[in-house]
């Protein structure tokens, strides 16, 4: 059984997109320069920007972070949007959510350039994803593809079987391992809360995706000899440790990992690689750009 | 055995439409109109505009058929695409394919309004599609839908199988069945080229939807009893008859047949319910622009 460990992968491609910075630096251009847009005091959030923040500044990345209070109108939200979209020095930008509640989320996503959204938030990027064209990737299927493809697992006619249907994780991720591409090819088949039996599907699976936000919901006898299982849980469950909780994947790691070629650990699988998508993308964006000048 | 006839279906969904649009007509509206771009002389696509304009006049639409010569340039069809989606009197328009292949395909699909894609062919409207939001669907896998809703067939909870994986009707059936919705949330499997036993899969299906382009590629035993089958092949396979072929479906429907709950003969299943995915999608058109007024 071999960990799939994300923090070393996105160790090892921040390395190779900072080496690429340096290259186009080198060559007189201006790095990639990303824009965060935070609204209001949402302590969770302005921790997920810091990240951002920090990882852009481990690659080399010129980053930005636009605060504005919870007042803000949606108007003048669509309005910074407007400013982002035609500024020419910002390559890509996120707003985090969640959005105060006076402001349309769904508005705001489909106001910010599709060239821009390195979140691969806009129905033009999901639309692309699935026709199968080039697309701004969302964090985390992007992350769970280039952990794939950074241990090398094989993953041409293999049976992937994911558990939830999310719009974030679930859904992205069947349409990606389904391409003619790699990683992908697989027969991907697709479960959700109404699935009967689910255990006869993952028994049969090459892959399992596990992505229900249900603590250990996947135990080791719902799991084939020499499977690879993805584990995108993240919920804090009750412990008796001096924070009160610890972090439960959706997979219960010590039934299950034995019988697995390969596993993610939560945390420290599947997590540290969703950052790693956004900075592929803004290097992309940046790219592009550079392209069509 | 039932079989889900197209055409009876496509005409009572006619019959539909053409009272609403009596009573849009008679509350002093316009009737809903659509535009068939017809580009250079190939006869299938004049043809196929033909019936759709044909259909058009069934359910009270006004149509318009536009015809440019193959010698148009690729800068002249996207001005005529940018007059009609600037024209307040149209409410949905197509460019049937094949185009010359001088014109970029994809770059006159991302041309027309997300607004008046009454193919669903735009990445808006996949994408939209995909996430779940109100969208305009392609043709054939709304006609199925259609034809799953006109029987009253249970989908929630079933295992559906799609062999094939194509933009225009594996993968989006995939994602339309998997939704939260009826018809919908069903478990799905999408099998393509690669899969290993695609009979495994097919045999656990309590829908199977073939759209590989094998002729008669699904036989008995492949399935299991009570299956709801959905043929979208059509392919011509030589034959001994006046006109020297027969139009096969992907489905051996003698043997799988006898053991169906419900099963698509072809031609006249899937077939006849494309054209009324349109007439459904353009008086959406007209609806969607009445209610914005």
């Amino acid at each position: 059984m071999i960990l799939l460990n994300g923090k070393e992968t996105a160790a090892a491609v921040k390395k190779e997109i900072a080496a690429k910075v340096n290259e186009m630096v080198a060559a007189g251009e201006r790095p990639p320069h990303l824009v965060a847009v935070l609204v209001g005091d949402n302590g969770a959030s302005k921790t997920y920007v810091a990240n951002k923040e920090k990882a852009c500044a481990e690659v080399g990345f010129k980053s930005t972070l636009k605060t504005f209070p919870d007042t803000i109108s949606e108007q003048e939200l669509l309005d910074e949007i407007d400013k982002l979209n035609r500024d020419d020095d910002v390559d890509g930008f996120i707003i985090q959510l969640p959005l105060p509640k006076h402001i349309d989320e769904n508005k705001v996503i489909n106001a910010v350039s599709p060239m821009k959204d390195v979140d691969g938030f806009h129905p033009v990027n999901v639309g692309r994803m699935a026709l199968g064209e080039d697309a701004f990737l969302p964090a985390t299927p992007y992350g769970i593809l280039l952990l794939l493809e950074h241990y090398g697992i094989e993953t041409s006619g293999k049976h992937c079987v994911i558990l939830g249907r999310s719009n974030i994780v679930g859904r992205p991720v069947a349409n990606l391992l389904s391409r003619k591409a790699y990683p992908g090819d697989c027969t991907v088949t697709m479960c959700n809360s109404r699935t009967k039996d689910i255990a006869s599907f993952t028994r049969n699976a090459d892959i399992i995706v596990a992505a229900l936000g249900v603590p250990e919901f996947l135990k080791g006898d719902m799991v084939k000899d020499g499977a690879v299982v993805i584990d995108v849980g993240i919920t804090r469950v009750p412990a008796d440790n001096p924070k009160g909780y610890r972090i439960a994947g959706d997979v219960e790691f010590d039934s299950v990992a034995p019988k697995c070629s390969y596993i993610t650990p939560v945390p420290g699988g599947v997590g540290p690689m969703t950052i790693i998508s956004l900075m592929k993308n803004t290097f992309k964006a940046r790219e592009l750009k550079m392209a069509k000048k």
